[in-house]
């Protein structure tokens, strides 16, 4: 049994989507280095869906029909505005509205592969509106209209803060989109994966990968580390503090990766946009303290940063909130879980393991009235 | 790869829940066989969170807590209130009702044990009167608030249908209760299960399993076993009419199971539940069809009659719709779906298996305007 705790090693599908191989992470087959440094987001999203790269006209049309679906029923509006955000969990809520999203759309239960791939761009396209309508009403502020002229990772950033985002911005935001979007098995696209082998629909198997995503071992990691960089305040405090949680025997977030033996492929990425974006808006001290915590972990306990260590201050560097890091996950990985659905549904077998059991057997019922 | 398709045959957890061994099926070490003769579904609820059947005291107590608790947020029923319900799949609106559920839970994020069995009490309780509320809505009739001195079972019928059940239905609906409990690692548990290995939070976990439990793979069985005895309409057709389904290959709904392989232990019971509630009311022609249909399949197939074969006439008896047979299916099953979130969250490790690439390999990336 230990051996196969929490499936590690245990390969449970097929898959043609990202590949995670001597430490190297592709999608279909396309390096993720030159994908962080040339991709626009939906050309990725092109990509984990349709296992080939647009042409032109392909990509241009792709993007208008990304861009003309981000708006979302009134009734999802109201819905967000009809309780109490400041005391939920933003990943609940997002739960909730992507299920809610299910209730609108006249196509949720039609199965075949065409409908299914209309479903995962409208899912794709409406989720920023969702995270970002949740971000603003929470403040009190109304919720932004996309605009057809922006791309996927501008309008994100424009619905949120109300203001067009400078180009450095868009680039930054763009790139962690593409970094995000697929991890081969993960948690939550495992979720939505043995979710959808029943034959469940779109918005049923991106709702449970929301649901598994939520988890703090999985979506919440980012968050934790700017949460750890926040305690830690200053560059001269990091190693004392650091040394400090070690002795504690606390557990240093956005270290190590169960996948990854010698690093995450996407972190030098990550650490790069850290180092432009904390310069930029006056807050070098995040990176500062980063690299030192970063070169500490890595000399005494042999684990270097994974993707969620810098992507903590590159988006506090951008303005967003600290408990959005998560939806923002989701609004990246969703491409993934879509691109995951789709292929289980094409070549689909349920997903039923077996439990060993290890209870007490043989078992002689008596009555209530005799126990 | 295809050895493992489907994890079929791969031993994912540890369990002390339930098991299936030699093709019996136990409840922590009971025989369903003396479960579903003697307990009723409150106990059942107990000795799975529990791993122990209560005493007298401890049970009344319990079932005390379980009614009490039954009562939904005003804002859940305003919400079925606010939209077409006619034109959703009932485990649509059932998956965005539990999701909301956690919104109003001040408790929903608080991980301890304690809370999250008040948590588990909560929804276990709270689900049957969103389904049956549902229902209602449906057909423009006021949902019903449920009765402190009914059980589990009459509280559902009572607030289904508007009238205290009579004693017979109680019995038969408690026992299709105790049948549907738990079945060890089931696609919707297993669901579940991944999803709070993340360590997300029991309304999340639950939400998944739902998420999957809507897919016709697994949900769904007994609502197509109950379309198919419609569709043949007598007892004189049933032979020509399933000849005639097997000669277009078509799946015979309710026959077989991948983890059972001399039958289903639950069969028996609902069996002869079918024969008792359909000669009740003047129905015997669904059970009589039933019964040529298994001999018939089980001689030709060699497959024998699964839990979904007879639950459908048991339900249409007890005045169901047919699309709320599912979500019946969940107001049993949410009992183990809690146990084993229970239980993952007291031994956890995330679950992250494994993909095998399938697709292709070093490609090189050019830029859009040169594909």
């Amino acid at each position: 049994m230990s051996s196969t705790k929490g499936l590690e090693g245990i390969t449970a599908t097929e898959s043609s989507i990202s590949s995670i191989i001597d430490d190297k992470l592709t999608y279909v087959g396309y390096d993720i280095d030159d994908l962080a440094e040339n991709s626009s987001f939906e050309e990725v999203i092109y990509l984990l869906w349709n296992q080939k790269l647009p042409k032109l006209d392909e990509l241009n049309e792709f993007k208008t029909e990304l861009i003309s679906n981000m708006d979302v029923p009134k009734e999802i509006i109201d819905h967000l505005k009809s309780y109490d955000l400041s005391t939920v969990h933003p990943m609940a809520a997002l739960r909730t509205a992507v299920s809610m999203l299910g209730l609108f759309d006249s196509e949720a239960d039609v199965m075949d592969e065409a409908a299914n791939k209309r479903k995962a761009l409208r899912l794709q396209a409406k989720i920023p509106t969702v995270v970002t309508a949740f971000a603003r009403i929470r403040k009190g502020e109304d919720p932004i209209s996309p605009k057809n002229e922006l791309s996927f990772a501008a309008n994100f950033l424009y619905m949120l803060n109300g203001k067009e985002p400078e180009d450095i911005e868009v680039e930054a935001f763009n790139k962690a989109l593409v970094l995000h979007a697929d991890h081969e098995l993960n948690a939550s696209t495992f979720t939505a994966r043995v979710c959808v082998a029943t034959l469940s629909d779109v918005y049923s198997g991106v709702t449970a990968a929301i649901s598994a995503l939520k988890g703090p071992l999985h979506g919440g990691a980012n968050e934790r580390v700017m949460a750890m960089l926040t305690e830690i305040g200053s560059v001269e405090n990091a190693i004392p503090a650091i040394e400090k949680k070690l002795e504690n025997k606390e557990k240093i977030m956005g270290m190590g990766h169960r996948v990854y033996r010698n690093g995450d492929p996407r972190a030098k990425f990550l650490r790069e946009m850290s180092r432009e974006l904390t310069e930029l808006t006056g807050q070098s001290k995040y990176y500062d303290m980063s690299v030192k915590i970063e070169e500490y972990i890595k000399e005494n306990k042999g684990l270097p940063a994974n993707v969620d260590f810098y992507s903590a201050s590159v988006y506090h560097s951008l303005g967003i909130e600290h408990d959005i890091f998560t939806p923002i996950f989701a609004v990246s990985r969703v491409s993934g879980w879509l691109a995951h659905i789709l292929e289980q549904y094409s070549n689909n077998r349920l997903i039923r393991p077996r439990a060993e059991y290890a209870g007490p057997k043989g078992q002689t019922y008596t009555p209530v009235e005799e126990r």
